[in-house]
């Protein structure tokens, strides 16, 4: 069994928490709570008992319904020949017409015996309000059909055909409050489960707790998280994100989650769309790779046929073989690999690396600003084109707006500055602080904060890294060999970006590899270095940003893992 | 030492093959051809420390120099003011202007003491005839400068400034042929080798034999390949898949693999773009997975500190998941992985997945439809796109045009028709083939020559597969459960896709694992089925494409390893 650990009853859904719930709690409370739901539950059962003997009844012919043809399972000769219509493009045309739509049963009750009240929901946080009263003369609607569409389970999918009208007054629990959907044909395409492993209430709050992906040793949900529902039911309490990745399909069914796919992938788009309109031509990277080329640490390692294979921690190299071979601008999107046993909001072991690789003509700096151009055009561009999306994320993980420069007015210091300033204003304990040491991670959030106050800027670049902080393909600054011709972007304090120019030239190349203690003949190197041999390779430079963590910190999020599709972590690689 | 055998005298540049060489060839002729090279390099050798020792003589002042400033290698104070200019814009605007630019020594020869002829490229295959003549008066160009620049390394990386001339006749042997460059300034950015381990002229012409990747066993070169060459120089012979792969940075220049590799990218870029078009939004699967969910056999293994990694073979259960967790329709490019001991030019172990996956509102063949639509769309769009890069492919790797079917004439057969035509037009040995069993590979190229004469297309559809051909998550249809709701594609007789209707509701999934002698409960499983089970999944189907197939027939080449920017095969992890 190579699963992280999970509890059982959950994973099995054998016996799994109920809606809402699933989270952590104290022991006390829940059990009470158990003991709430269970009787709901069995509540709930008595009611779709109740309705399913009505139908039986009705069918049976001793009070027949003459709706029956209107409302059950679907079957493959069911057909609904109304005009299909859009949640989200419903409008004045549409009031008084019969449409048809699919959509989740977010909500379902009765009122008295003859009514019936469903929230329909789409893709996205899209949803309305269905309302279904048994006609006097038994259809199109009959009361037995109330009440089967009054009981049916959450997260059902349904196929309806309903009369668009203008509700009494505005609908504030769905998104399309001006409008709501008289039923008059409601059929099951695919139901739900008796009980939830995770409400939608639940997953679209804010992950309570994300310190360990194992439940039982997770802690107390995290006091003050907001309470926003979707619906006018009780708020519920928040969940871990082991509840929440244990659940994917409600954990996906969030909008807040939906948002953040959204703003993921415009990131993507942006990268691209700027490259590629620079000339930039994208390629595709090896993930197995022969040697353990980039220092040998926190590789991943498999046997592969006779031989060993390792996984690719980054395309460094192969980015750099692009341009060798004669592409003078490359990009890649794709994932990276990294066995290091990091359990934090930080760390993942598979993530996606948006990389690139340029032709110097005359100065790095080309490649700097390339970086710092394209950097800001994805921000301003999230910010324009998911500017729904980023509300709905704020609304569940309130956040600062993400601070850019002024055009022009960026913000470019050289490792030095930055010590300096951290010297010169920064915390106490940071008076000492060298210029020929790499930062830690809280003094590079210290000096984040500073020059957020002077600058009024969450994002800035840090130019000519020491020496010693540098791996040994970067070059060195021809006229202070203590610095190197390299940088680090920053977002609110947090590095998301390490890129510079690159040794082109095969002997001063193997001379760096010897100085930094490292055999040029040794496995990965010799092959490396002797693409540089093989033919004259232009001046080159780029950098490598981790997708997961710009999503994150333009979010203000609490985790990386918020942000994949399927967070990879020492403890989790499931589902 | 994890790599895959090479030869070591060819791996570590010490001893390599001459340029144009490198192949396999018999003994003999080896080693004269051995010795004709070491002549001719003996030979550049001397006019290389013939020119050096001019150039020390020049700066002694012995027989001064006047254009020691304007040729030499490049140094951080070299300066060319001049307006660049990239070769494919080259017009008439430019005749008479000093312009500079960048780019390789594809060639460089004296003609007399007194005059150099150079061809410099840039990207792809943009090439110029570059002059030099040595001034009477010592300057702008010396005598010293001229046998410099004639003495260049192959694949040598210059800065030049020149003055663009129309030349006396067109010069052929380079792509921009109105136009030729009077140079007046030569600067060494980055030195080719004394050697090439491949020619460039060898590297872009057809591959001489595939089917191992160990050099020692490769064949003579296949009889009848096409002898083009760039240069007006003699023609070389072409090279083994083995010494193009040993040497990357040769094999990426040719301009043949830059055309495919645009095939390659355009086919990636029209994939997105007809499936955004169509609301469908991109999602991340991942590579690491922690069970060996799609049957086990022939999947990477890897341990995972303390639990045990798999890596994914498709992405099929998570588009499924994105489709449950609900997104209408989401589609991936990504890396999947196959550890499957074939050294075929139809396999490798690592390749890149174009997937897709669509809910179905009332008929599977909504998928159907458009898929075939998004594949004819990619095809067109090739052959609009990137026609120039076929034609240059075509002239190394000939092929007959890909047939499309005419706009309503889609070419749609049942698998069972598909087997009839063959019984009764096909060859003799398929005179019996079953509507029951899956076809081989022999057995559908025989189709598809049949189709290509019967409908005029290398592009076409076999529906409803019959049960025992596919895997578990196919849906039966209902009609006729012999067969189900799923289909290949073809092109050119080879399968590039395969797809079909999932099962979305728990129960019948349960039932056909069971059917298939699969256990439920078993690891991988188990969790895919909880997800049907975890909330109501509307109905959906998908496909997945190889990309690296699609482009390899597509163009009709050899193999798929022409297609991919690093294979990895079971012989093969490096470069």
């Amino acid at each position: 069994m190579s699963e992280p650990p999970v509890d059982p009853a959950q994973a099995s859904g054998a016996a799994p928490p109920a809606e809402g719930e699933a989270g952590p709690s104290k022991k006390g409370a829940k059990k009470a709570e158990a003991k709430a739901k269970k009787e709901a539950e069995k509540a709930r059962k008595a009611a779709e008992r109740e309705a399913a003997a009505a139908a039986q009844k009705a069918a049976s012919g001793g009070n027949e319904d003459l709706a029956k043809d209107n409302y059950g399972e679907i079957t493959p000769t069911t057909k609904v020949d109304a005009e299909k219509v859009q949640l989200k493009k419903l409008g004045e045309e549409h009031v008084g017409k019969t449409v048809k739509l699919r959509a989740w049963i977010q909500n379902a009750r009765m009122q008295g015996a003859k009514m019936a009240f469903v929230e329909l929901r789409e893709e996205r946080n899209w949803s309305i309000q269905g309302v279904m009263a048994a006609s006097p003369e038994g259809k199109p609607v009959s009361k037995q059909m109330v009440k089967w569409v009054g009981a049916l389970r959450l997260e059902s999918f349904v196929l309806v055909e309903a009369k668009v009208q203008k509700p009494l007054e505005p609908v504030k629990s769905c998104r399309v409050s001006e409008y709501e959907l008289h039923l008059t044909k409601v059929y099951l395409v695919a139901a739900g489960p008796e009980v939830l492993g995770l409400s939608l209430n639940a997953s679209n709050r804010a992950v309570a707790s994300f310190e360990d992906e194992d439940p039982s040793q997770a802690a107390a949900p995290t006091e003050g998280v907001e309470t926003l529902t979707l619906t006018d039911g009780a708020a519920a309490p928040s969940a871990s994100l082991s509840t929440h990745l244990n659940n994917p399909v409600m954990h996906k069914r969030a909008p807040v989650q939906q948002a953040i796919a959204d703003v993921r992938m415009t990131t993507r788009k942006l990268f691209s769309q700027y490259l590629e309109e620079r000339e930039f031509v994208q390629f595709e990277p090896p993930c197995l790779i022969g040697a353990a080329s980039e220092g040998g640490a926190n590789v991943f390692a498999m046997p592969y046929f006779d031989k060993k294979a390792y996984l690719a921690q980054s395309p460094q190299f192969y980015k750099q073989f692009e341009i060798a071979g004669g592409r003078k601008r490359v990009y890649c999107i794709g994932p990276v690999f990294r066995a290091e046993n990091s359990n934090t909001p930080r760390h993942m072991t598979e993530f996606t690396g948006l990389d690139m690789e340029m032709e110097i003509e005359e100065h790095y700096h080309e490649v700097r600003d390339m970086i710092e151009g394209l950097m800001i055009y994805i921000f301003r561009g999230l910010q324009e084109k998911c500017k729904e999306q980023i509300e709905i994320i704020k609304a569940i993980y309130p956040s600062d707006d993400f601070l850019l420069p002024e055009p022009g007015k960026e913000v470019r210091l050289t490792f030095a500055e930055g010590q300096k300033l951290l010297r010169e204003e920064g915390p106490e304990e940071y008076r000492n602080v060298s210029d020929d040491e790499d930062m830690s991670t809280p003094q590079e959030k210290a000096l984040g904060a500073l020059i957020r106050k002077k600058f009024n800027t969450d994002f800035y670049v840090l130019d000519k890294f020491p020496e010693g902080a540098r791996p040994f393909y970067t070059i060195e600054d021809p006229e202070n060999p203590k610095v190197t011709n390299a940088y680090d972007f920053f977002m609110r304090g947090q590095e998301i970006l390490s890129g510079g120019q690159r040794i082109h030239i095969p002997e001063l190349l193997e001379a760096r590899i010897r100085k930094k203690g490292i055999d040029p003949a040794s496995e990965g190197i010799k092959d490396y270095v002797d693409v540089f041999r093989s033919a004259g390779v232009p001046p080159h430079g780029g950098g490598g940003i981790g997708l997961d963590r710009v999503v994150a910190w333009f979010l203000n999020l609490p985790s990386v893992h918020l942000t994949s599709y399927y967070p990879r972590t020492p403890k989790r690689l499931l589902p």
